[in-house]
């Protein structure tokens, strides 16, 4: 392309890969995560919301914090049998994060939080936060191949779970806060920066294993280049839109999709109520359903809204939470 | 005896013990745990039934199927420390069981659960899965026996959760799907799948350990037969009775069973409601309760059908899903 | 001090250090510990009380105390990629802590457990366990400082699993039979136990990374002296206050409070319901709630019983069950 002949493309990716992330890019993700934790919801009455917790227990707080700091770490060691304290050990992360944490929630004036929350300023640092993202990926990667060579799926689990821990954790973030919402969690309804996070894993799972004819600072550039124009992109446009909502329909209804007919098989040979009218009205509707809300938070899923919008409310919450927050509460959320 | 020396038992065992489950033992052990999977029930309202799972979220139905198919793996290496996301390492059979998923959810009309649900398909099938059982329970007793030369209840434990993983995990591989169902689990009320793997772990940590006087490959003999027979047996005659009832009623009134008189332990010392009348008549109503329910599934457990039916029932749910699944979605039901 | 001149303090300390745990003081710690388990509430109507297990399903009721027992070990080794089932290795201590959970829960007449619950006998079986909360909390910081010479975070962590870890993982235990509380847990309303391994674990770490001028034999019997002392105190006088109250109530006030015109914040950004002047009166409450419960369990945390008493309740519990089991069960309790 004349774009990366003119750009000075291999100085560009070879300075990327150099650069280090702390202490500014970590700070920032530290920053963004906490902040997406504070806007967390809750239930008025049983005073779940992060605030509430602040006000609480400030420990339990602190804990939650931590897990949306450190949650990637956390997942990808219990998953490689590594010590899941070992970001303890870094005691000067910690520390950092540990007073970003107290800012955000405990500030005088919440001086941190409303100035993070002016958008020029958010957008700045979660686009720094959404460079750490490809550090995370690739260091996962790397971590699973030092144990697994030839292991391309076991590279895929690790890095997406570094990348992405917090969110792939959130029943048990949820459950640190005394909030426990089991009809939902990342599997069945992946949000934007879990998709965005295992399609980075399997690209450098793959350009690990030279299936890909990249290097890999080559790959670190485009990808975070990717990432990061596409989150300023929905910052700025207010929209929830998944670039990647065609693909993943056309991939849907060629892989899984079935006939109406099969509409008596829909909810399970056990099912004891509810006529297959509605079952086979739901199954109608995902062809409509899916493409009128491609654009949410799902992977690779059908939206059924009109059988149960409860488990399949877009992931409007995405706007105005940071990434690894964005789906985790929206259960009680109608946004239709 | 005479029908041992008859019959070439030890060529029979060695040529047992020589058998390798790749591929089609292995094969026949994914199809009939994914059928389990995809007859599992679920709430039409919130479609959480494994074939909602499997139009709203195929990733998650694809991850709750590996969790059927090698949740005994992931479980024994969370035990021994080892990385759970081993069993992702070995492609092939990740592959298979991908490929087994794929077909019984969306094949085209439906052709592999179709045929495969064919009785004597299935008892093919679920024989032979039942037959992988002894490789597993051996495997985690051995993988045991690595670290603790001598240590009798790591290989029982070990050797229980490399066979009936699945099953021990159920709890949380419903978390995937979005369901909760605390009020019930393995432990609580054994299925005859634990309970079976449980005594085939305790007879091949005792051999290894030179207290059975059995060489280990007629033990896998006897025990393979065992289970094969006793399965087969169950479906044939769609029963749930457990041989081990008789056994299991007499330890329970010899070892646990306590005198109506207690009945104001019964319920607590911090029981905020209801007489003890209830109580009392909940527990003399064990020892008809026991023998009567006694061949349902229930680890040497007393009903209390009288008090609270919704715990307690018989898993009547067994008959038409293959081991793995049987008592997992019981609470819902009443079939006394 | 005259005192510690007058005492042959140094010998008592070196006394202490050699002393072992087995086998006195580590029954002594699960009588105590299946005696609390035995203790724990449940509800009536779906027989969750611990007896109820007892009876239902005594393998279920087994498991859960060898988790009372030996929580602290397998918590620890989950947080340092150690095998959880090594306790499961030393058989002398599982036949131990089987033969009392046998006794305590099954013996005829009950005469174990009328015995135990004796006050005199009680003191002294919970002094003596007490004495083995300085063991675990000191080898958890040990163990902890083999893999991670100067991990000053590390090393208070896995302390403080390993001296509190059954009351850590109360959730999970509470599962194990039937019950699942999620709106509390020992990071939102730490116990008075959690609370005080908390500030052991603190110390051995400090003390082991050379910030506390002390030997360790003489902080074990400092703190050993102190726990005892303290807890024969609470049983005595039948009272919950700990003695840390003033301080955290302090701690909370300088750190934490946030001034009542930031209530709109109190309940998150995403409240649905309810006028702020109820949280705005939950925080005026608040320092108030806070000294008028600040003797109640509640790591550094607010009250607010004037908007959610369910979740804030002070744990009257406390005064009639061992230490571990202390607040699992108080969110159907309101005792303020």
């Amino acid at each position: 392309m004349d774009l990366l002949t003119l750009l000075p493309f291999e100085e560009l990716s070879l300075g990327l890969s150099n650069l280090r992330m702390f202490p500014f890019f970590d700070v920032a993700h530290y920053v963004v995560s906490v902040m997406a934790l504070r806007e967390q919801p809750g239930h008025v009455v049983q005073l779940t919301g992060s605030m509430d917790v602040a006000q609480r227990s400030p420990f339990a707080c602190w804990f939650s914090s931590m897990l949306y700091c450190f949650g990637g770490a956390i997942l990808s060691g219990l998953m490689m049998a590594e010590p899941p304290v070992a970001p303890l050990s870094n005691g000067t992360n910690i520390l950092l994060a540990s007073l970003v944490w107290y800012l955000v929630f405990y500030c005088p004036q919440d001086a941190l939080y409303s100035c993070a929350a002016f958008l020029p300023v958010r957008l700045v640092l979660t686009g720094m936060k959404e460079v750490t993202r490809t550090w995370k990926v690739l260091g996962g990667v790397l971590q699973a191949q030092k144990k697994y060579k030839d292991g391309l799926l076991v590279m895929v689990a690790v890095g997406w779970a570094k990348g992405a821990g917090g969110g792939l954790m959130s029943n048990f973030e949820q459950l640190v806060r005394g909030i426990w919402k089991p009809e939902t969690n990342e599997l069945l309804k992946m949000s934007y920066p879990t998709k965005i996070t295992l399609i980075g894993a399997v690209l450098f799972a793959l350009q690990q294993n030279h299936y890909l004819p990249l290097q890999k600072h080559h790959l670190m550039l485009i990808y975070t280049v990717f990432i990061v124009v596409n989150k300023t992109r929905m910052m700025l446009t207010g929209s929830n839109s998944s670039p990647f909502a065609p693909v993943e329909s056309a991939m849907y209804h060629t892989l899984f999709a079935r006939p109406s007919k099969d509409s008596s098989l829909t909810c399970g040979t056990k099912a004891t109520t509810k006529p297959t009218a509605s079952a086979a009205s739901a199954i109608d509707g995902k062809a409509d359903g899916n493409s009128r809300n491609g654009s949410t938070a799902g992977g690779l899923e059908c939206s059924c809204n009109g059988l149960n919008g409860s488990t399949h409310e877009p992931s409007a919450h995405e706007e105005s939470s940071a990434d690894q927050a964005e789906p985790k509460d929206t259960s009680n959320k109608k946004t239709d």
